[in-house]
């Protein structure tokens, strides 16, 4: 196995970093790795915004559900959805794109392009020794992340990623089963075998859970999911989308 | 620099294979990576589909605008954002997971998901000495790609990626000024500077162009860009969307 494999099967999350800073290079090698992710016919559609102001590392923080690692880290990245500009290529160029723009196909392409980037940043950030932490949590009120960011129409906030030096260890959670995840030439018809690779992944958590927590809990995976949609939260995020000018038509 | 950057600083898309097929051990390895990658609140919203039948991937190529190396490769993946498993999840656990599963927060997860994972599989890939080519142009008719790998509900096929043994040198293709990608603590608020790094990197695209083409061609990022926009390409895709019961609410 090389080194690039070991890096990244060895990934788990970290959620409590040292208060070391990381310099202006790292910063700039887990941009540039960003930047070196593939990207639909050259769009580019995303930006990243680094938070060093604390007060507003404080403010996102509070809004991502009070968690102290957005707070507390070696640096704050937020990964934005960006069509902002190519919206002024279209001023420059004098060319109707806002068809194209509003349109869920290159939402989509927005979407993937910055996950593929961050993707490429975290895993530059695990190869120098640091840990990382997405943090979806910023989604809870994207209304408040905006005045925070001041990101423009057509700029959606997608998600953060706090990264630092570990100051936890952490263990490697259990994934789906390969064969589930992974099907060959076509979807899995077999609805029994399905449900059945699912129940076998319920024993795999729900042992995980009661070793890491010395019995006190032994949640399967589909419990804690149905837990979780159940929720139904977020439900604002058509609504916002649609009025950052995206995913319209 | 370590090996895990420079992998990641090298890479470039690779649209011409040797026929050499993968072994079932590196189509694993590429597997296992993609599933170590960070997962939504552990949702792990998303399929891959190796596709190894000449005859669908034909199809496949086809519908993605003939492009050769859709069919011809050591193998092909498509990655599908995936939320049919989490609809079972709720039969077996008697749970109303349907408002989440239809919201456009949870497409939006399903697809940050996927391709989080998609981008740990093109990693590993070029890690073992491979080459990768993600194909957007699948979705040019989901419809008939839905056809062909017989995709439940919930579930959209959104991109493949190509993976071989490399037949042909390519370059790297000079990305946006890290300055405008990359912003502090608020988004670009100065117009006209955002517009002079655009101006300024249309002068080193049309310079790659040009050197790349024998000045054949010239090319500039935001008239590529304004080109691309104007076609108006897969304006389709929410009806479609909409249809497989996810970004509805």
């Amino acid at each position: 196995m090389n080194q690039v494999i070991e890096t990244l099967l060895q990934h788990r999350s970290i959620r409590r970093f040292t208060d070391q800073s990381l310099d202006r290079e790292q910063v700039e090698t887990i941009v540039k790795s960003a930047q070196a992710a593939s990207t639909s016919s050259f769009i580019q559609a995303y930006s990243i915004i680094g938070v060093t102001d604390q007060e507003k590392k404080d403010k996102l923080a509070e809004l991502a559900g009070n968690q102290a690692y957005v707070a507390a880290n070696g640096h704050f990245f937020v990964f934005c959805a960006d069509l902002h500009r190519h919206k002024i290529v279209g001023d420059l160029e004098s060319a109707d794109v806002e068809d194209s723009i509003e349109s869920t196909e290159k939402f989509m392409v927005a979407l993937i392009d910055a996950a593929l980037a961050a993707q490429n940043s975290a895993i530059a950030a695990e190869s120098m020794g640091l840990g990382i932490c997405y943090i979806g949590g910023i989604r809870n009120d994207l209304e408040a992340v905006k005045e925070v960011l001041k990101t423009p129409e057509h700029v959606i906030p997608l998600f953060g990623m706090a990264v630092g030096y570990p100051d936890q260890e952490t263990d490697l959670k259990p994934r789906l089963p390969l064969e589930h995840i992974y099907m060959e030439n076509e979807y899995q018809q077999d609805q029994s075998l399905f449900k059945k690779q699912l129940q076998d992944y319920n024993k795999t958590t729900s042992e995980y859970y009661e070793e890491r927590t010395g019995g006190k809990r032994a949640d399967t995976w589909t419990g804690q999911m149905a837990k979780m949609l159940g929720r139904k939260s977020r439900l604002y995020m058509k609504e916002f989308v649609e009025n950052q000018k995206l995913n319209k038509k």
